[in-house]
């Protein structure tokens, strides 16, 4: 427990007080971190076998969270696994990140210090550096903006162009919890507004609440992967739902793609509670967003070393790209041209 | 001039729309990037014998810039050159930048496009790639994070902790201009709100404006100091101040200074506006800020190499820790222990 009558505020610390109160502790992980925080920049290097990827995220209260709902120490988890999930979907290691924070007054030191403990666990769990990073003031509002780093060998770097007609089409997990979590809590949040002194009904739903709240970047996938020796032919993340994530594939890759809805895999728990609010679950899976699963193509010829994974499914395959991108329904089959609904902050 | 009529509006064109409206045209120029804006993340190679700076800023409206007197196109120009800066300040050169944008709904499309434009002559200006980012919505203001990486012989590399006793002090160019020109524009901000109708008095002050509108890394310093074969014992950016900035030399080198009131130095406009308003213009050099000149210190055998460069002052020199850190006073030779005041965003 933090000794809150010994912490400073914010501004007698000030802002190099602060980053040197939530990062003097840090102990550097990797061999390709020179130099982490305290000079003008972060010095690391890599092998020159080795690529680099680079990927950003600004995260705006408001807009992308809601502090009466989500805890400051899962915000900062999730704000790092967002861009990690970036790195794995290009199919290399995080290794360092910076981490840039604007906060108006009402953040004290200790909520900053939860925040800060968020970031660090996930930090932890992959095995990522925080290598820099800037603290200072916003008028209103908080904001993060988190830089994340990673490696990769040259040769098995995986973009999201190469998928080939007749490749499988795989995701990892399973998809639209994310969504019904975030319905779920906007749901509490109006039954508390009418009440109170209400007590949230959340139970029976805490994996859905977990995958919003708390997602996992699929780094196991990449791991997995490696060991089967499968290097997909295309990838990336479902950060804005599946529907828009295939369509980027079959843009960036000239093709098309059938998928098929009793394929995709959802939770008894995502279907429940969809049920319970009359939503379709496609729809969540679809076009919710923020799962954070892994979406790829693999050649047919590995269609034997993935079958039977319980983390991976298949979920339909690579066409000619005059067939369009489609879903077959599971009553009667009849396509139904997938439409990009992700999520539009703008 | 841009045919406002077939702008689309910010909405329209959607989070994916707009960046592609902002990057298309964008041509990398780096054999180092190997892949830009259009993937999870962009992709870097560096050989091995270079070290990788990155370094990161989140400027934030109405904290380190007020829209009222700031054109966008210059705030997208300082918002890049801040970053590049503190590359330079590593003696490395930056190579690629990702660029994160939340702003609220009073922005259209050709304000940000104003705003990209900027970011992209500073740029172009430096030879660096715009390689990622992120654009969404804020519910107020606007936010820009910016990560620049940059690369250095591993040998090259200039930190804040190697300055020894003896060494020389020096800055480039001169300092407090960048304050007093934001000294001016409040100035002029108070007389427009008592006045709406009237004309800014800005004339014959074109520098100091210049100095805060649009400040200028200092990469020519670094090719000059190569070409000197010049190698600084120590070097940061003077963002916060000459005094923060010195301070932070002498921490983290465990050594003390002597700098000289009558070689610090500032333009004539600087000093006239400072007379205007009552301000002793060493206020403005020490504690104003945003000068983004180089700070370095350099072994006394250097003396010879950079006494007659037009572009580099020598104000002191490194002394013993237990001396502090001084400043001595052109009248009677006093020292003052400088103190940091430099921006406090918190």
């Amino acid at each position: 427990m933090m000794d809150t009558k010994t912490v400073k505020s914010i501004s007698e610390l000030g802002e190099f007080g602060l980053i040197s109160y939530l990062t003097d502790n840090i102990v550097l992980k990797n061999s390709s971190t020179i130099k982490g925080i305290g000079d003008d920049a972060a010095v690391l290097s890599y092998p020159a076998d080795r690529r680099i990827v680079v990927t950003t995220d600004l995260l705006t209260e408001g807009i992308h969270f809601n502090l009466l709902y989500v805890p400051l120490l899962h915000l900062g988890y999730k704000a790092v696994m967002v861009n990690l999930s970036d790195v794995f979907a290009m199919n290399a290691r995080p290794r360092q990140i910076t981490v840039s924070i604007a906060l108006s007054s009402r953040f004290d030191t200790p909520a900053v210090s939860e925040l800060y403990e968020g970031i660090r666990m996930a930090c932890d769990k992959h095995g990522v550096d925080i290598v820099g990073g800037d603290t200072s003031s916003s008028r209103s509002g908080l904001h993060i903006s988190i830089t994340a780093i990673g490696e990769a060998d040259k040769d098995k770097l995986v973009y999201r162009d190469g998928a080939n007609v007749n490749d499988l089409i795989c995701v990892s997990g399973d998809l639209g919890g994310a969504y019904m979590g975030l319905q779920l809590l906007e749901r509490e949040k109006e039954v508390l507004k009418a009440n109170p002194v209400g007590k949230p009904q959340l139970d029976g739903y805490s994996y859905i609440l977990q995958r919003q709240l708390k997602p996992e970047a699929r780094g196991d996938i990449i791991t997995l992967l490696d060991a089967l020796g499968i290097r997909p032919s295309s990838m990336l993340d479902i950060s804005d739902g599946l529907s828009s994530e295939l369509l980027h594939i079959c843009k960036a890759s000239n093709v098309g793609c059938s998928i098929y809805e009793e394929k995709i895999p959802m939770d008894s728990q995502t279907k429940q509670f969809a049920q319970e609010l009359n939503i379709n679950p496609l729809v969540a899976a679809l076009n919710g967003g923020e799962d954070y699963e892994l979406l790829f193509t693999v050649p047919l010829a590995d269609y034997e070393k993935i079958k039977n994974d319980p983390d991976i499914t298949i979920i339909g395959h690579i066409t000619p790209p005059d067939k369009g991108a489609n879903l077959i329904t599971a009553l009667g089959g009849t396509p139904i041209p997938l439409q990009a609904q992700g999520w539009r902050h703008l």
